[in-house]
């Protein structure tokens, strides 16, 4: 098989893929890309104007939750989904898309208006907002996560890897707060992981 | 089985499971739910606080583009998706992602800053910073389009009816132009399927 070939910028949602494909084992060959401070979008030097960006067997491919799949699919012999039509398969497809869908758009919103755009184009009031929501969402996993060490079932799955990268941006913000024990705890169990180290460890 | 349960609301993503039912010809149960102008989110009055969440053999899913993988992989026999392993797998999965972890974010931003929330916390900066990203998305659509009636393959798929909730929006907010020629004709292909005329017109 062709060697898979990820772009890959530190920070970014390329994390998720690279922690995959350590998880996984899977041979791949990065291609680091410097990270610009977005204007609006689609404005980094990859083939999709985004990250991450996988080239597999011909097929340029983007969108992390789609890459996470597709891979999984495709290569994990079994590993990190539950089978299709198991009582977890729901669930899975559930988190996976919450994670990128639901939980990092004010994540995105904070980082903007706090980090990325230039300081004279930052509205506090739209970062101020935007940890409404971002706590919402974090009460949201603080649920799910009861009594659990993963978001489906008993073992890793590709739901927690989407999730994760919500969880270190949300850290690294402050929202995850004292009411998050459950989540605290969850991300302790994931940073423990060597395969996710390797990847943030990846420049 | 027991009938699928959708929690709807007209003009929400809950569009989306209605449409894709009709599609396949699924019996379903229509909880009909008043949309609330959201401050934040999870505002909604559905067991998920979100508009779409199913009912399906006991299990609550919310995530319309989970909702829409899980259906069809359940009782789509084969429609909508290509198949795991095949060559239009990844660009089928990408879109499906795309259409709501990039494509809709700007939509959201647009609307809650020009109609849903209260005029005095509305924004014009953010709208118009919006407007500039949908407009990104829906160049990278109409690039994706050339030559082709649907995303992926040569028939309807699950990832037109994801992006077809994201173009009835931005075709709303005046964000689809006449650089959009590709996007114009495939959205009139959509509007002429009875399935969606019949989501649409569902109250």
């Amino acid at each position: 098989m062709a060697m898979i070939k990820l772009y890959h910028a530190p920070r970014t949602r390329s994390i998720r893929i690279l922690w995959l494909l350590e998880e996984l084992g899977l041979p791949y060959q990065l291609a680091t890309v410097a990270f610009r401070p977005p204007r609006h979008s689609f404005e980094q030097d990859t083939p999709a104007g985004k990250f991450p960006v996988i080239e597999d067997d011909g097929l340029v491919m983007f969108e992390s939750g789609a890459i996470l799949e597709y891979l999984i699919e495709k290569y994990g012999k079994g590993l990190l989904a539950p089978a299709a039509g198991s009582p977890e398969r729901g669930p899975y497809l559930q988190w996976i898309h919450f994670a990128e869908a639901t939980a990092m758009p004010p994540v995105n919103d904070i980082t903007r208006h706090t980090l990325l755009l230039p300081e004279a184009e930052r509205i506090p009031k739209v970062a101020e907002d935007a940890r409404v929501r971002a706590t919402n969402v974090l009460n949201v996993v603080e649920r799910a996560l009861a009594g659990k060490d993963y978001l489906v079932g008993h073992e890793l799955s590709g739901a927690d890897i989407m999730m994760g990268y919500f969880l270190m941006a949300a850290r690294m913000l402050g929202v995850v707060g004292s009411a998050h024990a459950n989540v605290g705890a969850y991300w302790e169990r994931l940073a423990a992981r060597p395969p996710l180290q390797k990847a943030l460890s990846t420049h």
